[in-house]
């Protein structure tokens, strides 16, 4: 799951004293696999890992244990795997903690991503979706064609203007102003005359500007006319003023195309990120994974764990020599337990997140016929935060759009209303950006709304990965390990719950077979 | 095809113009395609266009003109459609016209575009996949992990260095120089104290820098250790030196991303770009396009035109109404016409380009696995200029990467070579980019060069759009009609060659039916 501008916090901060030579180096050492021999000889027998939860951390810990035979039972609440990465359908049906229930009738094929959507390229996702089949393929996380609109103190007050031109306008004035400050030798106490020289170079280049050092437009903006056939030679508009570019602040969503973990190229699984979470289960083995299993109690006992659960309406248990428990760390004290309290504090310490999104299905995809986007996103500082257009079935005759994907305060404004006032709400702004059509050829509409959403109640959780508190939960409780998202440094990531869940998998292994 | 930094030219100037007033609005009407009752009552009978050539402007004329009824011919000399959109697979045989015969071997379902191989959102190239049914994808046109490097006279000379580091570092100085030019005062006379704040805002966040308005360094450099579980914090790399980053040029192809035709979100045809034309064919009805007809001579004549041709070694003609040839400018000469001298001085004043590419099929992705890179390019001033990572087939086991994608001088380096010659080539400039592992695990290649390939002899052509010789050619001669990306404001591009073959069709249907 994606973290909006939620990058950052210690990890980010460590990064920066890494840097600068403050932190000590993390080298981790690269995960390795337990594998089929490694139990034999070093620990014969049974060993049985009872595992709550089945999301990314828990059912990466459930496939990677069963890789040297430990007996895993994975324990799931609702009734398909996946947990926050939940890719809604034609047929799914949900009742959400307002008590409503929606029941999607998108068209076969469709769906909407409400939890994770996008994979950066560096996350071990893409190696889990290598290893287990799963097809991939390209995420539009940035687009030219998409729209900004924000309300500012300019006459670009709340108008459409495309990624593109905003773009354009934005770096030519750049470019204009540093290379007026830099010839006038307002910076020559930094600046070699070489160094000029070659920011000369630059600047011309990246903010196209003419001869005499002035951007006056540029084709990157795009063409009222498209170039054509012959004496079609395109017709442009003027660029917008210097002053109402930079006051307007429609640049203040650029650095995003270039965040770590948002740079293109980002990659989905084909067909829904879920997808990763069934194979995931093929392969650990169906059998193993207990879907309607809402586990009521965790505890240490003596020699192992104890886990007590409700499943079909009956209350069952089970033991198991370990327990990886990936519940949401501010749910885990409502379980009976015997954690000890400092523990229960720690958990308890872990702030919530309001996120959720809104897939609108559309008869006609006119984001690409008529505005020529294929996929990526519009943004704005309304409510809704940002629309994002479909990845797939691209030149199809629908599709499904993001209607909003938000956080905190804006998430707020949506999340307690029914659907069909957060669909008004949705169509009211999203129409301020792209027009009545916006408000067209509406077949369906879906919303989920994390903080409403049983079993999760929060989108990510959030704390200081340096506190004590976080650091804590990073030990086992005797025979209790906790894992997911929540405690890696790619919080609201796959790749954090898997990196988690795989640390938990080394530290039982090593403890049991005296691996890694 | 696309034109590298070749755009611009009489189009841009144009624009530019218009865009203070100087030059006409371009406002073309829409296209109106002929329909099926257009001659009806009109213009009885049978009506003839003999189409020369099966590239994207023959093949659209005679879609669009089928849609009339008229009857169509087009005469191919290649043994396929698409001309300068060749998709080469294992299968394909070629011999050159340096002589040598290259037959490609690449695994099933893996190809190379040799020319064509990206379409920007605009382009109408994208209508035409949605009328004829080919299923598009993204094209990943963009890399943050792909690599820059560069000659210079700094420390960083012939280092690779990741895009997203390159930005990093260049956007976080070019901010920290702007930022403090402006607190310094030197821009007071053009940034209010209202500009000020707001363009501190954004340098603030566009360059990452720190409250004291430094660069130094930035997550979105990327990390020598990955973030992940527990207090794997992630270790970041400093940054270079701001005079090293400045005087290296690797900022020097960052404007390529938003370039009006390059900017993603690109796309492409599943499967090749091919695909398009093999569908124009099945839909224009394969016994009206005739491969392997080398045509010899057209001519004007009293109340039409004649054809000859050779096809299958004997020598044939046919006689039209109209005709319109596609043929590249530079060999129309070479027929037998009886063209005006002042047509045939204007064909002859297009320019030529050398371009082309070279696939290695490769039996380890090592790209992905081993560089996190995922479709995308890595530049260079060396003489392959680029290097092309395969946009389909992420995770699997092979993949044909384009070695080079080069132009002018720096193709020309290569076009004379044997194909073993332009491989070894090739390889040990890649390999100073990606390391030795750029030589390891190939299993076979394949080289295309325009210049050197029959019927084509260049890649594209080059000249003034505003010139009397390109204009005389946007005129009939007498009933025979000239077509092609090379009459377009977007030479080497497929929406370049459709917007003019749909210019040519609406003159002839509008001589004929007195439409449009």
């Amino acid at each position: 799951m994606k973290g909006l501008g939620v990058t950052g916090g210690a990890g980010m901060m460590y990064g920066a004293m890494a840097a600068v030579g403050l932190a000590p180096a993390a080298t981790a050492a690269p995960f390795r696999p337990p594998s089929a021999g490694d139990l034999i000889g070093q620990a014969p027998g049974r060993h049985t890992v009872a595992i709550l939860g089945a999301g990314p951390a828990g059912l990466a810990a459930a496939y990677e244990l069963g890789k040297a035979g430990y007996e895993v039972t994975v324990l799931e609440a609702r009734g398909r795997p996946g947990g926050r990465v939940w890719s809604v359908r034609g047929g799914t049906e949900e009742t959400d903690l307002n008590g409503e229930t929606q029941r999607c009738t998108f068209a076969d094929g469709h769906f909407i991503n409400v939890g994770a959507t996008r994979i950066p390229q560096s996350h071990i996702t893409l190696d889990y979706c290598r290893e287990l089949g799963v097809e991939i393929q390209a995420f539009g996380n940035q687009n030219a064609n998409t729209l900004v609109n924000y309300a500012s103190d300019t006459p670009l007050s709340k108008t459409s203007i495309t990624y593109r031109a905003a773009k354009a306008d934005t770096y030519g004035y750049v470019s204009e102003l540093l290379q007026k400050a830099a010839s006038r030798g307002a910076l020559d106490d930094v600046l070699s005359a070489d160094d000029k020289h070659a920011l000369a170079e630059f600047l011309t280049e990246f903010g196209d500007l003419g001869s005499d050092g002035r951007y006056v437009g540029s084709t990157r903006r795009g063409y009222s006319s498209e170039p054509g056939a012959g004496t079609a030679y395109g017709t442009q508009l003027p660029p917008h003023g210097m002053s109402d570019v930079i006051r307007s602040g429609i640049g203040r969503n650029f650095a995003f195309d270039f965040e770590y973990d948002q740079a293109m190229l980002m990659l989905t699984p084909v067909g829904g990120m879920d997808r990763i979470y069934h194979a995931f289960v093929d392969r650990i083995g169906p059998e193993k994974v207990r879907f309607g299993a809402e586990v009521t109690a965790m505890r240490n006992a003596p020699d192992g764990v104890t886990v007590e659960f409700r499943e079909g309406g009956r209350a069952q248990s089970l033991t198991a020599d370990y327990l990886i428990c990936t519940v949401p760390p501010h749910l885990v004290p409502r379980l009976d337990h015997n954690l000890p309290a400092d523990v229960v504090a720690a958990l308890g310490s872990a702030g919530r997140t309001s996120s959720g999104k809104l897939g609108i299905e559309y008869s006609r995809r006119w984001w690409e016929t008529d505005e020529r986007i294929y996929g990526g996103a519009s943004n704005t500082d309304k409510d809704i935060a940002q629309i994002m257009f479909p990845y797939d079935h691209f030149n199809s005759d629908r599709g499904v759009v993001v209607g909003y994907y938000n956080t905190g305060r804006r998430h707020q404004a949506f999340e307690s209303l029914t659907h069909r006032q957060r669909l008004a709400k949705a169509l009211a702004e999203g129409s301020e950006i792209h027009g009545d059509k916006y408000r067209k050829d509406i077949v369906s509409s879906f919303s989920g709304s994390w903080a409403r959403t049983r079993y999760s109640e929060s989108a990510w959780a959030t704390w200081e990965q340096t506190s004590p508190e976080y650091r804590l939960l990073l030990q086992p409780v005797q025979r209790i390990y906790f894992a997911g998202d929540h405690l890696s440094n790619a919080i609201a990531w796959q790749h954090g719950a898997f990196t988690s869940a795989r640390s938990v998998v080394e530290a039982i292994h090593s403890r049991v077979a005296g691996t890694n």
